[in-house]
């Protein structure tokens, strides 16, 4: 039987998840994905997905495929799989991709928003998907000091526990801060890049904040870069700020 | 012992909460403050609200007045009351007042905010806070037949049951749609007027979207105001989709 490759996009709320893979215990986002397509195929469906988000961190444009053998419009697939899944996770758009797609490895970049309120509390609207940094920050000097990020560096330094990657060289295309932080306004840290590791935006989130703190010099950056020791870089955000916002591709995603 | 007027600015996410009224069983948002206030009172505070918010109904803006013996700097109040609250339940903001004021009785007007989500999904991060109406809605049609609503109109039409006021008349100064409805941008209805009735933003907003739907004509706004009958008017819209967004004094409110 001629199996289909497809491709769906999908927004979650990362709270209650153990994240974007299955793990022994508790509910994965994969785990609700393959889950949701077994009694659609009638049989087991592996799903891969572009960003393997940890614990409590939330998307609105994580990409997954898989292959299919059933013979389903990919809107009446998208349809079918929001008519099972919790409203915590949603498909936003569904389609055919050539057969060599692979969510993961077809993936040219990514997009990530770290989210922080900058103020005494947080609106509890948005409470869930922030980080609440109380002291002001310096938010010129937080700029300032993001620039050094942008291009091709060795980002052992910001690399979480536990990562089994062949190499640590990545290349950020745009890292900016929006926004006010204000309790129902957060300040975004958008950073784009051609991959991330283990940890490595929450752990630039975190260094920056730092510097915002006025407790390292803007300048720290670089010697942290060029030591390529993680004990140099600041502390890890927290996972709830985190938001991955866009996977790209060569060609464009449908929505 | 004198006892000084205290207000507060209240922001709540109403989805697990009874309302704003205490009511026998579950929790209610002037229950939680009340409670907050106990200790630092030592004795029982009756907390008066501007709006009493309904079951699952939200709010940027709500206020609170209440009388306290005890000295406290309202800054301090703020962060002891937020110490002990759920993360659900911020103040946002906390001011002594003349002796006379009351966040009800002196309250000179409101805005809410009717928040609709016109796509296939809502995107889990604004779920919690919009109405999910799928078809597409005629926001042209919707627009010109909340015109309608502007100015001196008695509301009785679009009262929900079991109120009691003396008068079903209100004056709305100010009912407008914004946003596009899309799945993380919902369309906003901010309406201001110098008081509502139970359940009326909802039923305005229900009435509107039948009108956005087709079911309605753009001019049956005019004759269900002077029909003076409920039936007339549409389905109440979820709770979900409101939020209390400011309450209007004549004098500024610090926040």
């Amino acid at each position: 039987m001629t199996k289909r490759v497809l491709r769906v996009v999908l927004q979650y709320d990362g709270t209650d998840y153990v994240g974007w893979q299955r793990q022994a215990t508790g509910t994965s986002i994969q785990g609700l994905l393959e889950d949701a397509l077994r009694p659609i195929e009638g049989a087991d469906v592996t799903v891969h997905g572009a960003g393997r988000t940890d614990a409590g961190v939330h998307a609105l444009g994580q990409v997954a495929s898989f292959r299919l053998t059933a013979t389903i419009d990919p809107q009446a697939l998208a349809r079918a799989l929001n008519a099972v899944l919790p409203l915590d996770v949603r498909v936003a758009a569904a389609e055919v991709m050539p057969d060599d797609f692979h969510a993961r490895f077809s993936a040219i970049g990514k997009v990530y928003d770290y989210r922080i309120v900058n103020a005494p509390f947080a609106s509890p609207l948005v409470r869930r998907y922030v980080w609440l940094v109380v002291p002001p920050l310096n938010i010129a000097a937080m700029r300032e000091a993001a620039a050094s990020f942008v291009g091709e560096h060795d980002f052992v330094a910001f690399q979480g526990p536990r990562s089994h990657v062949r190499s640590s060289v990545r290349t950020l295309r745009r890292i900016e801060w929006e926004g006010t932080g204000g309790p129902e306004d957060p300040l975004v840290l958008r950073i784009e890049g051609d991959g991330f590791l283990r940890h490595m935006v929450r752990t630039i989130a975190g260094t920056l904040v730092e510097i915002g703190l006025g407790r390292r010099a803007v300048d720290d950056i670089a010697s942290i870069l060029a030591s390529n020791d993680r004990t140099r870089a600041g502390t890890t955000a927290p996972a709830a700020g985190l938001i991955l916002r866009e996977v790209l591709y060569s060609h464009k995603i449908a929505t």
